[in-house]
């Protein structure tokens, strides 16, 4: 929240900042997986699998019916951690992800993070991320990311 | 490659089996990322992280101008996979990802993906994936997926 | 209108000046609003309320399923102000709007202007804009424009 | 922020309550409006005014250049709304729009939402909303909106 200043500010935007996490702390972010999100991510990424574009290649496959772009799910990882815990200021150094199970088109994902780990010296955090639809994990892993200190 | 057959056969999707894969096999795919990629992907994922899409904010950062999100360029490593090697039939099982530079609006992004291992028995293969702009890692990681066996 | 001249001339882009205008006259514009316009403004305006986005979230909401952006719909009242009533050259003074009903992904709005009030030295005219799904009006609103006169 | 229950639940994604709120709080949105933010929105609202889309129609105009649709930069106001103060959860009852200066491709927008006032018992919350590029405010108005009370 903005501190009420009258001229608009590059601050306001930032999010947490290291002094401001603890172990435990979780961020999340859901949102439905469209057919217009599917035919996006392969326009911007390239990946235009059929498993994906081809409703009878993928009624042919063992998921019986087209499934989302795993890459696309792990976007609200992306987004959980840019936008909720820590938020913008926050730079990613990696992510592992472990595809589990796909993820149909229009089904409702949760992606949650939860901190882990902090190494306050090298300014380090570690957050499990986990991705969800309903009860079944479609992504499984976890992402380290660097985090300014207040001045 | 379709076989000639006069009408579409969903048989001609397919991309390669496990019994045509060996290591040091390589596959690539490259496009630039572009300010619609970025528009888009955030509409996707829900991130709308100023790092992206205010350059304010961004020219403010220690990027010094906004940068693509590292999941969309990731995005690239799906589709090399998903298209070029071994293409549509593999499953995607995990992914390393580390971001190891910025990529910026306008620079053109190589995905590369280069078979470093395979487990014939579980049909699992792992490959080294690595984008690069120019000379510089974005990207760098591995991939692991199963792929089809012919009957 | 275009003149008929064999080239491409930016006059003939223009629509109606003040001269031609007088109250009572009304002009329409109606489109399906998608799945993939909720997507699209979603990340060309960084809003990602989950009421939009996450279909869960919104059937458990008030509204008992996924609405569009009000500031989408609205959208067309720009559209039939800067493409039929007057036309290009218009500038746009300010907007009132009242979102009385919500749209949802699928329904088809049309967006009607009507002309209520001219003040021909100041070269303002006033619209009544009203959006509607069927009979249903979603939103209320008046538009205050300037309208180029002609030389 | 999440209480870190091991499930997803909807009710982490909600914004702030009623019993929250107090004057004078302010929330904030910036990015930059981009070509193909413009691109985009022409298709999802239907307007397609040349002042947009035709750059020599724009500048031969009293702009002298392409300008953003004034209802695509209005939009981050509801990013505010929506995504800030007070979050998912809130309804949105009516906007005020007064465009004042007009916003170019590549300039960079920040909306800014300040509560001025709070109805207790009909739940209602007005706020001035104010969009600037720099120092310039390119929309001056108010919104009203519904928000939810605490249980």
């Amino acid at each position: 929240m903005a501190s009420g200043s009258p001229t608009a500010n590059i601050d306001d935007l930032h999010g947490m900042y290291i002094d401001d996490l603890t172990t435990g702390m979780t961020g999340v972010f859901g949102k439905t997986i469209t057919e217009a999100d599917v035919t996006l991510f392969a326009g911007i990424s390239g990946d235009t699998n059929p498993i994906h574009l081809n409703h009878e290649f993928a009624t042919a496959s063992r998921f019986k019916g087209p499934v989302a772009h795993g890459m696309l799910t792990a976007g609200l990882i992306s987004a959980v951690i840019a936008t909720r815990l820590p938020g913008p200021g926050a730079v990613y150094l990696s992510q592992i992800l472990r595809f589990t199970a796909p993820v149909r088109v229009g089904e409702t994902v949760c992606a949650r993070a939860t901190i882990t780990d902090i190494d306050r010296a090298k300014q380090r955090v570690r957050l499990a991320t986990v991705c969800q639809v309903g009860e079944t994990v479609v992504i499984d892993g976890e992402a380290l990311i660097w985090v300014p200190a207040r001045n």
